[in-house]
């Protein structure tokens, strides 16, 4: 079709207007022009809706819609009580239809395409996932690759560190997995992992690597497709991994080959998916990591992963990285294991942050601690 | 917030359901799931948008509003009458707010987050712009800069050709921008730009080169925030060029850095900016293209772009590919040049895009022309 905007446009738009609105400072996913959402100082958003001909319309936020107020232009507002930090999927709801926001752009969660809206921590609690025009920045890439298991063309997305384009030197590399209705888009957007790696490299605290992030094939809509059970969830990843990223990883970039310099690591449903696929493959990876991992099977060690883990003295001795963490206000997964493991005298990191709950900003801060224990 | 998907839907939804749709074929930017909207071999397009609530849902695409019908379940769905091939914007409209459709990836164009349909052309007329498996593929790379001239971090998009991974060697480049009220992901959305230069890389049909997208400060919103005047608008991406992305990329990745290897292109508004650019820095550029260049200025050869073009005989021996497309269907600038550069002994290549309008098609095909005479 016809590109919709004509250059009458530009005459007509001629008016000048803040880069903020009064209401707070707008979101930093706002598309061009736009300056709502925005939000204050006590963390309250304000969302505004053009739309004049509609009965009702609402900010579906936070397990709470707010009901928006018409003004005289045919422009709904409201602002919201104060949110907790961190970045928030929400809907605007015009006559009871939940829509995304036209306002921003739209990222890929919770099985849908989805406005969110960040609600910015400090400036020193945002700091370590804050682009730093500072320091040198590594590049995302989007790669796509053939999968003779599945017939179709896959996509991942590729962190390369600064430096590494005019380099010759090879890095270790690890795959970094999103959790269940997410896509390999998610931590790119959602959990700012470029960001992450560039500044923990730079300030020495991780060595400079590679990360490889995939689809997990765990959006619930496959499986159910599928007809599968929790167990067959996204089971088929695992093929995906050993038979194709791994190859195409090792065979595109300039990375190193062995168990040492390579991990796996994911997030709720992904960090199920990394246990599962790197504890049965310890001959592949000695780092791996479940950030607020959606593990819930067996307890007993001489079984459970194929019974890699039942010698502890020699998994101890193969796994460099084994890495668990939770945040402190969400109930899933992951931590039935640390007693398991403790009897068993299975050496791990468990970390724990602080007032998160099964969110981005719980798996953010798992990313910055995994990343500064591996490789060394 | 917490993540709105639950274990607990795994075992809900189990219904298996077909692949297509009986109304047609699922669109190919449909999120994991959904099947709708869908495109019939007539090219008529079906949509469904649930909303039991809402008194009256239609789907507005291509010029024309289709009113849709509730069904039992409160599920609408419409289907078009027959559509021109290509991509087209469009929104779902509830209660007579214009909505994106929650079943597909949204877009950046039209100066808007948007739904995005793409009307299948033949196989045969799409080859050019399939991605396809028997051919290696470049990456897309996401890269962050620190601009001094406008003190902020700017995104470009980066291809890199199959191989350039691995090898030595050093590649040619071009800038290639999108038109107004678009950004740096148009080309790689909207263009299929990615699939364009691997087909024709691996035919032979053009030499490996590297392709970078940037932002052309041309989202309408922007001039109208600056109050700029037409001549105005979007020209700081002059200074972003050549004082800062030219020295970005070449101090980045592996390019000759002399003007025959270098080229800047772009659509719409972006063809504008890259003769502006382009044939006012001659110095730099041996390659300039304009697809449906937005090109009003002026027609005096000996004025224009500060007289670079006055005389013919050193422009033509300096400049190696000066190229202008336009689609038969559109009438929007570009063709006023050609009978001045004819009459002033200007050497060009004009190419017309038959049947197609201001639109992605016009602008795919002459992406795939312009990158078969560049770099030979």
């Amino acid at each position: 079709m016809r590109k919709i905007i004509t250059l009458a446009l530009l005459a007509a738009g001629t008016t000048a207007f803040a880069q903020n609105p009064a209401e707070g400072i707008s979101a930093e996913n706002c598309i061009p022009g736009a300056v709502y959402p925005c939000v204050d100082a006590q963390h309250r958003a304000t969302f505004i809706m053009n739309a004049p001909t509609a009965t009702e319309v609402a900010a579906d936020i936070c397990d709470k819609v707010y009901p928006m107020t018409k003004g005289a232009d045919g422009v709904w507002k409201v602002t919201t009580d104060p949110l907790v930090v961190g970045p928030h999927y929400y809907r605007l709801v015009v006559d009871g239809v939940r829509v995304n926001d036209p306002n921003v752009y739209t990222v890929y969660g919770s099985g849908s395409s989805f406005s969110m809206l960040e609600v910015p921590e400090s400036k020193e609690e945002a700091a370590y996932y804050t682009f730093n025009p500072a320091v040198e920045h590594g590049q995302v890439r989007e790669c796509q690759y053939w999968s003779e298991s599945q017939q179709k063309m896959r996509r991942c997305y590729v962190y390369t560190p600064a430096g590494y384009e005019k380099g010759k030197k090879k890095y270790p590399y690890f795959i970094l997995q999103h959790g269940m209705a997410e896509n390999e888009t998610g931590w790119h957007t959602q959990g700012k992992m470029a960001n992450i790696m560039d500044n923990a490299i730079a300030a020495g605290k991780a060595v400079p690597m590679v990360v490889v992030m995939d689809n997990g094939d765990c959006d619930y809509s496959f499986g159910a497709k599928r007809g599968e059970s929790m167990d067959q969830f996204g089971a088929s990843f695992e093929q995906v991994v050993v038979e194709e990223l791994i190859p195409y990883v090792e065979k595109t970039f300039r990375v190193y080959t062995d168990r040492k310099h390579r991990g796996i690591a994911g997030l709720s449903w992904g960090g199920k998916q990394s246990f599962d696929i790197g504890l049965t493959h310890t001959d592949l990876f000695a780092n791996v990591g479940a950030f607020s991992g959606a593990i819930f099977g067996g307890t007993d060690i001489n079984t459970m992963y194929k019974g890699s883990l039942k010698d502890a003295d020699k998994f101890n001795k193969d796994m460099d990285v084994l890495f668990l963490s939770n945040g402190t206000e969400e109930g899933l997964g992951g931590m039935m294991l640390d007693p398991v493991f403790t009897k068993a005298g299975i050496e791990f990191t468990r970390y724990v942050s602080q007032g998160t709950a099964h969110e981005w900003l719980t798996w953010r801060r798992s990313l910055n601690e995994f990343i500064q224990l591996i490789f060394k």
